[in-house]
């Protein structure tokens, strides 16, 4: 005897997703049983379709829904300053921060070479493709400050040289170590006004 | 600017799941969108269809896709024995046990006058009708050891006074490989009074 197929179905799929055990996916299976149709209509709907409707944007690589995320399309931005930052949940972050108006460009994770994480396998090339077309003024590197961090805006650096743009970096005042969504917006202005230039 | 809208509406749905968060739920939507297509289908539709096809037993009133679930079905299984629990998950424990080889009765909950639970909001009306009904033997109450567990407990051994069933109640104490120095006292009074002889 065990539980329902249906129920059983919902647990082995709750187990799929980070952080998420046995035990929690039972309770969080039991507990869709109390949530109303109308919510899990839409929750199924989203489910079904989340990777058939999200796209990446093909400009600056973020999570869309068209072509052209509403970042991109947005001619109110300051479309030649980019924001260089490692997944779509620190453009939500900085976002959220609400006084940077320039572009950005999602790298889908940082250089890493203990990881086997080498500057092909993140869209860096897709940087410098927008940056020889689209007259980029400045390239502000917004990562954690990690030793892939640092690695990756070492070399993007080392690629923008000679090439007229400015290059900054959001300051220290991030702890060494932290995660990028658990710093709080204040510390994410202060980070992001206080950017350093890096390049001469 | 936001995430496009299905993983809006993802984050929105896994926040009303118990114990998840913004931050969390954030997460899990992302995460969501690595879990490939074939399994997301299932997820979709277990979340769509879990309330439709997941009923309760008419006898028991354990989760079942069946107007009678599997156990109350299973001529096999002692029928007269009836294990009385709170939910539906403990019926799982029990029968990962798997010794016994009862019945079950799902409450849905326990008498908790303090959290204004009465009697007839749980299902001991059930319960009673069918006792009544099906020449039940034995009633093996297994809830657990709270206010709320013995109030409902007492209560079902007052209604089946005279009725001429055993009623018993699993053992409280000391579980098995605890370190008793980490026993709190309620617990060692219930092992104390609940001991066992071991001599003839």
């Amino acid at each position: 005897m065990n539980y329902p197929l249906t129920i059983r179905n919902l647990i082995e799929c709750y187990k799929k997703l980070p952080g998420i055990g046995e035990k929690t996916a039972e309770r969080l299976a039991l507990a869709t049983l109390s949530i109303n149709q109308e919510t899990l209509d839409i929750f199924a709907d989203s489910v079904a379709n989340v990777k058939k409707r999200t796209k990446r944007c093909r400009k600056c690589n973020n999570l869309s829904e068209n072509d052209l995320c509403e970042i991109c399309s947005d001619q109110n931005r300051d479309q030649k300053t980019i924001c260089v930052v490692e997944d779509p949940k620190n453009v939500i972050l900085f976002e959220k921060v609400g006084t940077y108006k320039g572009a950005y460009h999602v790298l889908d994770g940082l250089i890493s070479p203990l990881d086997g994480i080498t500057p092909d396998q993140i869209k860096i090339n897709l940087l410098l493709e927008r940056i020889n077309n689209d007259n980029i003024e400045e390239i502000i590197i917004a990562v954690k400050p990690s030793i892939e961090g640092e690695t990756t805006s070492l070399y993007i650096l080392k690629l923008l040289e000679n090439k007229n743009i400015t290059v900054s970096k959001i300051a220290h005042g991030i702890p060494l170590g932290a995660d990028m969504e658990y710093i709080d917006s204040l510390t994410l202005e202060m980070a992001l006004e206080d950017r350093k230039k890096i390049s001469e």
